[in-house]
């Protein structure tokens, strides 16, 4: 059996076909270029015409897609904040046209991520498992009892918005509390912060103009034992782990998996994430569940979505 | 169809009949008294056994048990920290010995809190809901996609421990920071610290011994324009709003339903739980779900024992 999976990026689209043990047969990457609105729909159905014409990795019995965004799964339709023109996109309507009867399903990239570490990652067999997403944003993939959390309206998992420091700020408005303090711009804010305080630094971060100032530069000021980097570092590290411990307190999982851009060079932090999440979480959950570095990195997304197809054609439904 | 819904509490088990249109056809509350350990699963197994050999409300096709604490759904045991010598009882099977083939399942009272409300309650047809029970402790019962959240070993939902109040105090580690402020024993804790706080009062909270300070007192104080109970009310409304913005982001729910003692009392505080959760949550899934007091009140766990026998017995299996 040939499962295809496509990972729909900002920037590329990823292709992967895979047997149904998850070997992968054969990879690609198409970048979107200026591509925006039906021309990206064009690059998806172009492609899965192209792939389900050969027969070089055999019949492709079944496809999935992962988008950067939101998937509702009661119209076929994308919400997706970096692809102009995909407010409302019709996905699932413009790929149906070119599958024919070949089963298509498609999920958000951080449902797929999950999918993907537990079919053949660091949550490898575990049915309760979540995904922590940090990079420019902060979101979650969440799999309980093995299926994907939808929630009400297909937004579950917006684990940025989460309320970790009181009162309210009009600071967390536009992102919310969490995602201001921990994301990658989160981190840029909190060393502008830090930079205003302490006033004898004379370190290399302050000759940074700020809007230049990133979450790479402040990891290899860290790598550097730099003060600033230091302190920053370590209120990430305390709500990233509050963050966690809220997740184990809620959802009781086996495992949550650290994955995005900045998991990357916050990996060596997840010993110090998990002390941090100890002290809050519910106890017996806390010993229960592993924290772990995505095993997949940019791969999961298009590992996730072939795991989506397997399901889809009604094997292995059960993880 | 005959129902059989029980629900165990820490002084007493209520036990109903019901059609499977949810009317209730009979209800009866037996007091524990000094029972404990096997005392307690014999008025169990001894009630069960008196309603099943009675026809007077037709026969019981199907029972549902609720338990305050952990249902353990892998070997059908029961940890009940308010009731002696059940830290491992083996309730499923001592129940099975008298209900023969009459099908029976169990679950903890959090969930059928839920199960009661979704099925006859505030979140009628809803199939993501949470009921958030506040009273001495904190918890939650999770309906996600129609089915209780039970994570990786049936703990989820401990909500109690949600980090909400960085830097982390050891005044924490017993019950979990939101427990700590927010519940019912959190409220007079915190009454304690207003109170050394604002040293010109000289109202009626200050002549009670600190040991005997109750939520109740607080809320009484509250209704006469207290000054220190309208300061303790206004921090609670700001954890309980950040708890439920963090429900509201994480599970992206239909409803949220406020239950256990404090509401109670707290009920006509709601709206002000909206206003500060609107503040911190996802802005989509907050212009979604709706905020409600429970419908049921103390019938919830019957009603929602009721309900699991029902999905057990293969009806009406979705909400």
């Amino acid at each position: 059996m040939t499962l295809l999976g496509m990972d729909l990026g900002g920037t590329k689209l990823a292709v992967a076909l895979f047997d149904e043990q998850g070997k992968p047969l054969h990879r690609e990457h198409i970048p979107l270029g200026n591509r925006g609105g039906r021309e990206v729909g064009g690059l998806i159905t172009g492609s899965l015409k192209t792939l389900l014409g050969s027969q070089k990795y055999g019949a492709i019995e079944s496809i999935g897609i992962a988008v950067p965004g939101i998937y509702h799964a009661a119209n076929g339709r994308v919400w997706a904040p970096n692809i102009s023109g995909w407010d409302d996109y019709p996905l699932l309507d413009e790929v149906e046209k070119v599958t024919g009867r070949t089963p298509v399903v498609i999920d958000s990239d951080r449902a797929c991520y999950i999918l993907g570490e537990s079919w053949q990652g660091n949550a490898k067999g575990c049915r309760d498992a979540i995904y922590m997403a940090v990079g420019t944003g902060i979101g979650a993939g969440i799999l309980t009892a093995g299926n994907v959390l939808r929630g009400a309206s297909d937004i579950a998992g917006a684990i940025g918005w989460m309320a970790l420091k009181k009162p309210f700020s009009d600071a967390y408005v536009s992102c919310g509390c969490f995602e201001h303090y921990a994301s990658g711009d989160g981190i840029a804010r909190t060393t502008l912060v830090v930079l205003r305080e302490m006033s004898s630094y004379t370190g290399r971060l302050r000759d940074i103009p700020p809007a230049e100032l990133s979450a790479r530069q402040v990891f290899t000021a860290y790598s550097n034992n730099d003060p600033v980097a230091k302190e920053v570092i370590r209120l990430c590290v305390e709500f990233w782990g509050m963050a966690a411990a809220n997740l184990v307190s809620l959802f009781n999982p086996g495992k949550i998996i650290f994955g995005g851009g900045l998991f990357g060079p916050a990996t060596p932090l997840i010993p110090n994430i998990r002390q941090e999440a100890a002290k809050w979480a519910q106890p017996v959950s806390m010993r229960q569940v592993s924290f772990e570095p995505s095993a997949l990195g940019n791969d999961a997304g298009v590992f996730g979505a072939a795991f989506l197809a397997l399901k889809n054609a009604g094997f292995n439904q059960s993880l």
